[in-house]
């Protein structure tokens, strides 16, 4: 490929309707266009404070330290662990997923004395096995995902944080795939650290890691402190643990970004923080009640029009993430076929599947922006057309009836 | 601060002219505007391969791997150390500034046996220096900035890969502060792995780090690959090396990724890829010669007008960086009151200083899109003005002359 012949950008108008990343909302990529600041410029830090306040709601919070990460959502999970974890250290995973095995993952190599408690892909792990579990292998941290794209569920957490502070353990929540959508109740829940990202539910682009961290958690996490050479100042003094095993991912230097402090560590991504500033706005905008009870009309409404098609819905309906559905792939239909045709026909995109369930489902998001009636109404008629194509009889017409009244019976009660 | 009150995103437009960020050129601002595509869509696929070719010209190199990681600049900085050093491992860091030391500990942090080989600020090492301290170290990995803003140094590298591979040793380049505005030449320098950043040279914002990896370091980043449980597959295998220490900044995924494999790592962050292509796509539109040009003649004007007025530039000429000038701050001159008028009354940013030079120069930068002639005139008429309400006289008018003539000459010859 030879450089001079690469042109302007120029992408396909695509309905993402697959688990992530989905359409971001126009508003939220107009605010990236805005040019940009010093990092330490008055208006750039004020912008900064102003994403701090506006993040607190939107983790249902009241933590001083709510903020950024500059990286991908995985990027705030990382920081997290080796932020909060020491080599050595025990920390339970409640594992019930591919996310929890990232999580298992990232402990390993931070060298943590890793134990799960596990449920079966397409259902959650109940509260008295972590309790159980918490009571047996006297963690330092439980870490959990919040809502598990690889199998649409969503663990309950009330009363998690209940249990680890009376084991004096630290919580840590991934809400990557669930914030902006399902209620996010981090002093609720009592949990210390919960991250997420901006590309699914809040419906913004991947590369900022919304993060809040409990007073406890963060007085943990100074213990570390170890400020680099050649930007020490008296001011700021280094703590006694053991040092984070990352400069990058290093919270406490972070934090010491965002406080009135302003050391200097990482150069803020700009645009991006643009960009999670408006997310947010949209969010609050919206209402958060609003907004959590849209994605779950848009999850009455696509279960409701995948059975009117004949297909079943995957997973316990009980925990079911609202954002994202798993459909069994029918007996004699070739998934990714159908996939290819729903995006060289119709320009929509849906999602397969991780490990076990990789070939057995697809997963149709409806999230953020594209949690909306036409979107779905759209998504289904596509669907079932494809699914005509390749050789699949379902009741023409039948979903999408079915779906909109879903849809508003579930937007009026 | 309460949420709602905060308004849309409006920043002041400010002229920003010290060491990074800068100013982004218009064009990157409107590339990252495009709506998002899912991640193994096969038109966000061609992207990521257009990326590739586009970067390969900007590093200097035949490259096969050369990418984007998704973070600051400190992120691939990061990535590169913790995915070529093991705990152990032997690795020299020519020390000549503030990130030379972040490089010393970010590779504590990994657990390297570190040595250094210094220059004060506002010099360079002499690479017989080098030569030597590989001769006796006997590194597994030498390591060094490019050019260090802290100091406005650019180190010489011809020769360096050839001491490397005498030795057996791997060598890293962090080349941030120079990327688009002086020559990166990885092949001719021979050096193995380079990183870059989008804020400064190549006119972006913060958030994305372009890579270049040769096959001999890639083989050796391979040798440590190890999939994380729930994506792995068959066609790849892991191979026998110590396992890299961090899941996010882990190149062996991320280069599976980033090839026809399409291993499922993060999601990529497309915005900041749009915004990384278009960098790229504007510094080839200029040609890279002229690019170089350019902002060489920004630095004879700056110095020029510098002079003009009285003022003594910093750090040894011979070896200046072009994109960034360290002035002295004259005596009884209030430095941070110069800035804070160069900020208030004309709208204009200019650098303070870290470590040893703090308090001692500012430093003005003039990278990618603003290494223009208008916007040094207008930073040296404002500088001028400020300086002589802070009671510093100068001729008046001396310095934009004097910068003007320097930079038509500079463009001429």
């Amino acid at each position: 490929m030879l450089p001079h012949t690469i042109g302007e950008i120029d992408p396909p108008q695509r309905l993402l309707m697959g688990p992530g990343p989905v359409n971001a909302h126009p508003r939220v990529l107009r605010a990236m266009a805005a040019d940009l600041l010093g990092q330490f410029d008055p208006e750039m830090t004020s912008y900064m404070n102003e994403v701090m306040a506006l993040y607190r709601p939107v983790f249902g919070t009241g933590n001083r330290w709510t903020f950024l990460v500059d990286g991908t959502a995985r990027a705030g999970i990382e920081a997290s662990l080796v932020s909060m974890v020491a080599p050595g250290d025990r920390v339970l995973v409640l594992n019930f997923g591919r996310f929890g095995l990232l999580l298992t993952e990232i402990l390993a190599r931070i060298g943590a004395v890793v134990e799960t408690v596990d449920a079966p892909w397409g259902e959650v792990v109940p509260m008295d096995a972590v309790a159980a579990a918490i009571e047996r292998f006297q963690p330092k941290v439980v870490a959990t995902v919040h809502g598990d794209t690889s199998t649409t569920m969503a663990q309950p957490l009330d009363g998690l944080g209940d249990l680890c502070r009376a084991a004096g353990a630290l919580s840590y929540v991934d809400a990557t795939a669930t914030i902006g959508g399902m209620e996010i109740a981090a002093d609720r829940w009592g949990v210390d650290v919960v991250t997420g990202g901006l590309q699914k539910c809040l419906g913004g682009p991947s590369g900022s890691s919304p993060i809040t961290i409990s007073d406890r958690a963060a007085d943990a996490i100074f213990a570390r402190r170890h400020v680099e050479e050649g930007i020490r100042r008296d001011d700021i003094t280094d703590g006694t643990g053991i040092r984070i095993g990352s400069n990058y991912f290093d919270l406490a230097m972070i934090m010491d970004y965002w406080s009135e402090k302003r050391l200097n560590h990482h150069t803020e991504a700009t645009t991006m923080l643009y960009g999670a500033r408006e997310c947010a706005r949209v969010a609050l905008g919206e209402g958060l009640a609003p907004r959590y009870a849209r994605h779950g009309a848009a999850s009455q409404a696509m279960m409701a029009g995948i059975r009117a098609m004949g297909l079943t819905v995957f997973g316990d309906e009980r925990y079911k993430m609202t954002n994202v559905t798993g459909i069994y792939i029918p007996d004699g239909v070739d998934g990714e076929a159908v996939r290819r045709r729903m995006r060289e026909d119709f320009e929509i995109e849906i999602g397969s599947a991780f490990g076990p369930l990789q070939g057995k489902i697809w997963r149709i998001g409806a999230m953020g922006y594209n949690a909306m009636k036409h979107k779905i109404l759209i998504t289904l008629g596509a669907l079932e057309s494809v699914l005509r194509a390749e050789g699949y009889a379902c009741p023409p017409g039948a979903a999408v009836d079915a779906a909109l009244a879903a849809w508003n019976k579930a937007s009026i009660t």
